[in-house]
């Protein structure tokens, strides 16, 4: 299905508007401190690309803007991860619940046996997913998780922000003691540091706002590619993925978004936001000052509003 | 939209072979014994009844047994109080997030500020609740919660499970415990054992299969009774009601319960379980054992079967 | 042993002159707002009593000052309650070791197993002592406690300061949360409103610095009190109450004190502190104004020094 | 002081019956099992070695057996790390009071601010301990501690068990998390990895039940070797060590242990126990099998039993 003519009527004359209105909402926000090479993003950029199933487009604002994907990446880890392992083998490492801890908590891990992240969307599941990735090294690990994603995105020139890469690597320190104390728990498989240079990688692909909506499109449209017709994901790993993304997409955020806004989606710490509208269209966000949950602040405001107007909430 | 004809054709089928299938599970479970009268259900008793919006009803099983409805009652005064006060004054008593913890834990209301409860359908925030509901003392206040449960359900003759209620109210110390720390957080209005008695009688409200799907029935249509043509709950409220039931309705197995059934449900500890397709059906399930995360064992694996046959999830 | 003549040089030289030094750290606390009635308490105020084995006494500061023992009041209940039901009966309802936690803390009565307190010294832990207290309803068990604590003090007139009991009952709708949670785990037997209000009574036993002092001297004498000769508590119960003053007796600040004190100690919200050089001198000290802690910030400091000056740690 | 002569007499007859009496209790210990090499401790072992102030040693039991400090270093480092850098330095990076907390646990790092280890005795703390010695590099501080050690226990021949070594860095991944948790509350200086190769290396201290009671005399003499004269601790860190000792030496169940034995006592997984009657002896104990605490089951009721026999419990 594609846009509605009422849709895109609304959205040719509001959109612009409601981008403005929202990014005021930036100046009570602020980019992320705990990745040095994240806080020098523009604190006040707003951007949203929407495409529908024919490939019509609609954006508005900072489209231009390249960010990292950071946890926005892990949608797509965990339904690769799927993809090589089956859903067995995978929930035998990470759970499926929401925490109500923050994203980089270890409390659970040490309270609740057995000792496995909670989901695949907090810190600790998304690196516990990275050690299941398929490849003989994380060289080819990472380079499988880079091809995947330009799949997803229709874009063969995805690649790393080195400098996020190393300026992620060099003070993940948080990120490590989770990883160690997963393998003590004998979550992870494999080397901690190389699972965690699968981890920095992922999180260090660049993309833009049209990156994100043709990936979240292939989600919306059930694992097939609209536009070329091609399926990268079956449908079931798209059912458990889009789940998640409403349950724990939006950190400990995720309950008030799925009332707000009601629609699958994934926020990243550098402001990103993949969302959708199932079996319609592939949205994405991007503005880089955050709230204390660590979401964009700006792009949540703007999906609540275009949610509440356009009436898309999946409840 | 009534069930389809494959529906009709696949449940007169295939449905109490499900039941009969599911019904087996209850060995691996037990019924709820913190509350006394609760450990006398039959523990192997298993009924589901379902009713589309043209009134048409499919049921097997042990569809006459009565229980009280416990935890589900949570949705619909979650609901009166949003009638009663607007969503902005429910809202600052209870928070939009699940917990990741026990329904009847109190660690968040001591950890995390401010000391609110993290969502109104753990036992702490239907206590918050409890005390929003208008009344001029607590008889009033549930004399108003069962009027509107019993046009919900389409019942004048629901009523109290007395046996229950005194059970309930005579063991209920962690209950008082919550309540007492809710009312040094700030967020209980009144009197302690005035609301507690509130939330005793809307959980020992009796119900069958038949009245939780009627109630589920009038939450799938958006707050409007198909059978009546009567709008009993504003739209609004019915949205924010069915999220909540997505991410936080089975307890700390929501998100367990999203991914393998995907639809908005809530569940009690007496083994009772309401959900709903949205826009179609009603559901009522009763399995009185229970598994380790206070949910019907039974239950949940027949509503997995069913929703996997039929492709009901939401997502 | 009576204080040697070195010290009763340096203390009648001195003394004053330390107390005034600490006087001025009380613009730093502040009096204990959570009993509305402490908060009137006179902020600036620090007095100390010291008494010797042979009845010398040297005190300086505002010793005429009427205050409730409030936690102080638990060293004395537990050894009333040893001599009541013996080691091992106390010790299945309470444990011994320090919690790391506020002293009104919940959290590990919910994730530690078994759910009792963890040492009697804590809020939790002298709720369950004061269940344990014998007598036939909570009048007899609050006058066998006022009896007793008399007799310690060699003060027929110690009392109740009602206003502070009436306060205190009136507020503690954490302490109630408390009890009934420890009535949950199977730590409390009988009423949780009768076995609050022995806890409340014993806590709003008025003192002055003196009696503080004597009570203590008859634990540094090993429970024969030098002035009477009388023995009023079995030396093995003195050497637990002297052990749990050392590793809990400041609340989370036990340990510091141990480090910059090392001498058995307990303390109040009300800004009293009992302790002792043991052996030889029974101390009471008050200040109202609290650190963050919830000790005297003048007491703590005024003992700091005195310890320090004449060598008094144990260690 | 020197022993008694009554201790000599009942010391003499009695201890080795104390020592079989105790010893049966290994049956209901185990070895620990998280460093592979200390499994393979001999299970049923006990031996204790006691010697005063004028060099006269008693002994009985398995007196020959060699085992590793483990955590009993961290006294040693402790102290060693008070005198490179000073009090005020320290207590920057740990602090003083016990945690109630296994002594792996990672809780009150993340929960409370600012998030240094809670003592110098738990894991967390003696790491931060570790990273404060002073030495160019990681060998030169081993280097350093070794001496330390060799000098407290006036043996030159002190020396590493390499397997020992190799097992607990093999397998030290809970330590490396929680290293690396420590790197991120700004608590470590330097590399994580050399902070851990200081402290594995001091953990793996080859000693006997003598050298053990050696080191333990030169605390209970206030920093001076009796037998040599030599003063090699300040006064004041002797006694900040034997505080924390008695608070936290046994780990979270040192407040049992001060009110069953009354000794300043360090413990470690490789059942190794240190304690002193202050002023008069030094004591050591192993005994491999560990209670469910991490302490030597049979250690600790030997060490009741005799305290309580001779009177020895400081308060």
């Amino acid at each position: 299905m594609s846009f509605t003519e009422q849709e895109v009527e609304l959205l040719s004359r509001q959109l612009p508007l409601w981008v403005e209105a929202s990014k005021v909402r930036s100046a009570y926000g602020k980019t992320a401190s705990y990745i040095p090479e994240l806080a020098k993003a523009p604190q006040h950029a707003l951007g949203i690309h929407l495409i529908d199933t024919t490939g019509t487009a609609v954006s508005s604002g900072d489209c231009s803007l390249s960010f990292t994907m950071q946890s926005i990446s892990k949608v797509f880890t965990l339904i690769l991860a799927l993809m090589d392992n089956g859903e067995e083998a995978v929930f035998q490492k990470v759970g499926m619940e929401p925490t109500g801890d923050n994203f980089n908590s270890m409390l659970k891990l040490e309270l609740v046996r057995p000792g496995i992240p909670f989901n695949p969307l907090i810190n600790a599941g998304a690196i516990a997913i990275s050690s299941l990735i398929h490849g003989k090294d994380s060289a080819e690990k990472s380079s499988r998780i880079l091809s995947f994603f330009q799949a997803l995105a229709g874009n063969d020139t995805l690649t790393y922000d080195m400098d996020v890469y190393r300026s992620e690597s060099d003070t993940a320190n948080l990120n490590r003691s989770m990883a160690y104390l997963l393998k003590d728990n004998g979550v992870l498989e494999g080397q901690v540091e190389e699972v965690l240079d699968v981890y920095f990688h992922h999180c260090s692909i660049q993309v833009t706002c049209s990156d994100l909506a043709r990936m979240a499109l292939v989600l919306a449209n059930n694992g097939t590619d609209p536009v070329t017709g091609v399926t990268l994901i079956p449908r079931r790993y798209v059912q458990i993925a889009k789940t998640f993304m409403i349950t724990c997409g939006m950190y400990n955020a995720s309950g008030e978004f799925a009332i707000q806004v009601g629609l699958p989606a994934k926020s990243g710490v550098s402001g990103g936001i993949l969302t959708m509208v199932p079996g319609r269209l592939g949205i994405g966000v991007v503005g880089p000052a955050l709230n204390v949950k660590g979401n964009s602040i700006a792009g949540v405001h703007l999906l609540e509003t275009i949610s509440r107007e356009l009436d898309w909430s999946l409840f």
